[in-house]
C-alpha cells in the first residue's frame, strides 16, 4: 500500500470516479476507539469472542456509531466477458457468462439463494458481457438501478462487449475502464441514496481469473506461477498454459501499478473495473464493502490504488481456493472471515459472511457492559 | 468411535435416555445419495461451493428432503458449577456463573445478541449452578419448557447445587449424571414438538473447561498436556496447576470410557451431561444439531460414545481456541464451519454458525440444475 490517492494519475474523463475518489476519508479515528472503549467494557473474558469482537469495532468505526446495524443489504454483481479465453485459460465456454447471466435474472443461481437467505438484494449488471443480452429470451433488462434492484432485472451498463485478448494488448482503453470503474460506482451511489447500509461484491465472468491473476502481479509484485490457480477446474496442461498467457499479457501490456486506471485498461476485465468501482462507490459513501473472492480482490487492489482510504472499508468475506487469494488479501492487509473452499465468484462468499457483520454488530450494539450487568471481572483482566 | 450403542452400559433409571438412545439411527443414506446427486447436478462448476454444498447434503439426508429448510431455531445454553473451581483453575470467580445466567434472563449476554441476530430462540437450563437463583433479585425461573422458551425464563432443572472438585471424587452420582442428561433430551423433546427444526448448545460454568479437558483425555485417550488449554485467559501458572488438577481427576476416578454414564459421573459436570442430552435429542428427534465449541464438544464426546450414530446429526460450528478442542473434533471426525479465534461459549460460534445452515440449505433448495438453467457445463466436469 504506497501511493496517496492525490500523486495517481486519474483521467479527466472521470467525473464521478474524481468525485468519488476525493471523498473517500480513511472510517474516523475517534468513533474506532470510542468502540474500542465499548468492546473492551462488555461482561465478556477480554478477547474471547476473538475476531466478531475486531469486526465490530471496525463496523462501529466505519458507520460512527456505538450501535452499527446493517439491515440494508445488497449484493453487486458485475458481469463481463474476456477473450481471453480462446487461449484456452477456462473450464468453461464463454457462452456460461450470458446463459449464468440469464439465471441471475431468473433468481435461480446460487447468488440469488444465498442473498435472499442473507436477507441482500441481488443487482447484476452487465459491464462487459460479449453476447447482446436483449436477444435472450425471457431476460429482462433495464437502465435504471432501482428498478434492477427492486425487480432483480439486469442492469445494461455495458461498456463494451467483451475485453480484448490480454495476451495480445491491451484489454481496453483507458476510457473504457473508467467507464467500468464509474457503472461500480453509480450502483452504489444510487442504491445509497435509496438506502442502503452494507453492499458485497459479486462476479461472473468466463475467464476472469486471468486478468486478476494479472493484476494480483502487477500490484504485489509476485510473479504469474505464485498467484495464478485452477479457476472453475482447470487440469494441469492448461494451468501452465493459462500460467503463460498471463506472463504474456504482462510482457506485452507493461502495466504500471502507479497507473491503477491504465493497469486495468492493459490486464484487467469490465466487471474488474465495475468491481473496483463498487469498492471505491462505498468508501466515498462511508458503508462497508463485504469483497468477495478472488476476482472481486483484484478489483479491491485496483480500488486500494487508487484510494489508499478505500481499504478501511472493505472486509474480507472469505479465503478463495485460488492461491493467488492469499497473496492479494496478504498484501491488502486483509484476514478473511471465512474459510470453506468457495471458488465460485458471483458474491457467494460475501453473502455467506453477510450474517457475520449481522452478528458482529450486534455484540457491540446489544450485550451489556460488566457494570450494566453487574458480573464480576476476572482476576487475570488487564 | 468405537463401541456399538447396545453394549454401552445404561442405568435403569433413565427410561428417558434410554428410550432416545433406542430411538437414534443414522441419518438416511438413501436420502443422502439423493441429495448427492441433486448436488452434483446444480449449476455450478464441480466442487466450486466447497463445504456448503458438503453441507447441505448432509443437511438434505439428516431432513429427509432435498429441500432442507430449518426456519424454527433454538440455542440450548446449559449452565452448571464445578467446586474444582478451587483449586484455582479458573480466571473468574464461581460467582459469575449465576451473574452470567442472570444475564441471559434479560437477554444482554453475548449468545442472547447472537441467537436474535440468527432469528434463535434461547432457552438457559439450570442443571447445576451452585447458587440458588431464586434468590437473585429480578430473574424469573420456571419449570416449564415452552415458557422458558417464549418468555426468555431460566429453565428450572437443577440435579444437585455444583459438581463435585473432581481431583477429590467423583464430579456426582451415577443417578446425577443420567438427570442431567435427561434434561437435555427433555428440553430438545419438548421443542421439537412444539416446532424445531435445528438446535444449538451453548454452555455456562466457570470451570468447566477443566472437566471437559478430563473428558477429552478419557475419550481420545490423550494425555492432559495435550488437551487443557487457558479456558477463559489463565495464566502460565495456574495453566500448570490446571494440567495436574486434569491428571489427578483421571487417576483418582479411573474414568472408562465403554461406560460414558460412569465417565460423566466421574470426572464430567451437570451442564456437560446436559449438553450431551440436547446432541441425543436431536439425533433421536432426527434433526441437526450445531454443536458450539469446547465444553459443547465434550458433550458430543459422550453422547457419541453412549450412541454413535449420533454423530451423524452433529454439526461443528467453529473451531474454538482452546487447544483440545482440535483434538476432540479431530476424534469425532468433524470438521468446523467457523475458526474465528472464539473461546467464550454460550453458544456464540453456534449461533454465529446458524445462518451457514441456512445458507448451505438454500442451495440445494432453489439454485437451478444445469438442465433447469440452460448452463453449458464445462468441459473439464467429470
Amino acid at each position: 500500500m504506497g501511493a496517496d490517492a492525490r500523486t495517481v494519475p486519474v483521467p479527466e474523463a472521470g467525473g464521478r470516479l474524481r468525485s468519488a475518489l476525493e471523498r473517500i476519508r480513511p472510517p474516523d479515528p475517534a468513533w474506532g476507539a470510542r468502540a474500542r472503549e465499548r468492546a473492551d467494557d462488555l461482561a465478556i473474558p477480554a478477547g474471547s469472542l476473538g475476531r466478531v469482537v475486531e469486526l465490530g469495532v471496525r463496523l462501529a468505526a466505519i458507520q460512527g456509531t456505538l450501535k452499527p446495524s446493517f439491515p440494508r443489504k445488497a449484493v453487486a454483481v458485475m458481469a463481463g466477458d474476456h477473450a481471453v479465453v480462446r487461449q484456452g485459460v477456462s473450464a468453461f465456454p464463454a457462452e456460461v457468462t450470458p446463459q449464468m447471466v440469464a439465471n441471475f435474472g431468473r433468481g435461480r443461481a446460487s447468488i440469488n439463494a444465498l442473498a435472499r437467505s442473507a436477507g441482500a438484494r441481488v443487482v447484476v449488471v452487465d459491464v462487459g458481457v460479449e453476447a447482446d443480452l436483449t436477444a435472450l429470451p425471457g431476460l429482462e433488462l433495464t437502465r435504471d438501478v432501482a428498478e434492477a434492484a427492486d425487480l432483480g432485472r439486469v442492469l445494461d451498463r455495458k461498456v463494451r462487449r467483451g475485453a480484448d485478448d490480454i495476451s495480445e494488448g491491451p484489454a481496453m482503453s483507458r476510457d473504457e475502464a473508467v467507464a467500468a470503474l464509474e457503472a461500480g460506482i453509480e450502483v452504489v451511489e444510487t442504491l445509497r441514496a435509496r438506502g442502503l447500509d452494507l453492499v458485497a461484491t459479486g462476479d461472473m465472468g468466463i475467464g476472469n481469473t486471468t486478468p486478476s491473476s494479472a493484476l494480483a502481479c502487477v500490484f504485489t509484485g509476485r510473479g504469474p506461477e505464485e498467484v495464478t490457480g485452477r479457476g472453475t477446474g482447470i487440469d494441469d496442461r492448461a494451468l501452465a498454459r493459462k500460467r503463460s498467457v498471463v506472463a504474456r499479457a504482462l510482457e506485452v501490456n507493461r502495466p504500471d501499478p502507479s497507473d491503477p486506471v491504465g493497469a486495468l485498461a492493459k490486464v484487467g476485465g469490465l466487471e474488474i473495473g465495475a468491481l473496483a468501482g463498487v469498492v471505491l462507490g462505498a468508501a466515498a459513501a462511508g458503508i462497508p464493502v463485504l469483497v468477495d473472492g478472488f476476482i472481486s480482490t483484484a478489483g479491491a487492489l485496483v480500488a486500494c490504488a487508487l484510494a489508499p482510504a478505500a481499504r478501511g472499508y472493505a472486509i474480507a468475506a472469505h479465503r478463495s481456493r485460488e492461491p493467488g487469494h492469499r497473496v492479494m488479501l496478504g498484501y491488502l492487509g486483509l484476514e478473511p472471515l471465512l474459510d470453506l473452499d468457495l471458488r465460485l465468484g458471483e458474491g457467494t462468499g460475501a453473502a455467506l459472511a453477510m450474517p457475520l457483520v449481522d452478528g458482529a454488530a450486534s455484540v457491540l450494539r446489544e450485550v451489556a457492559t460488566f457494570a450494566e450487568a453487574g458480573v464480576s471481572e476476572g482476576g487475570d483482566r488487564p
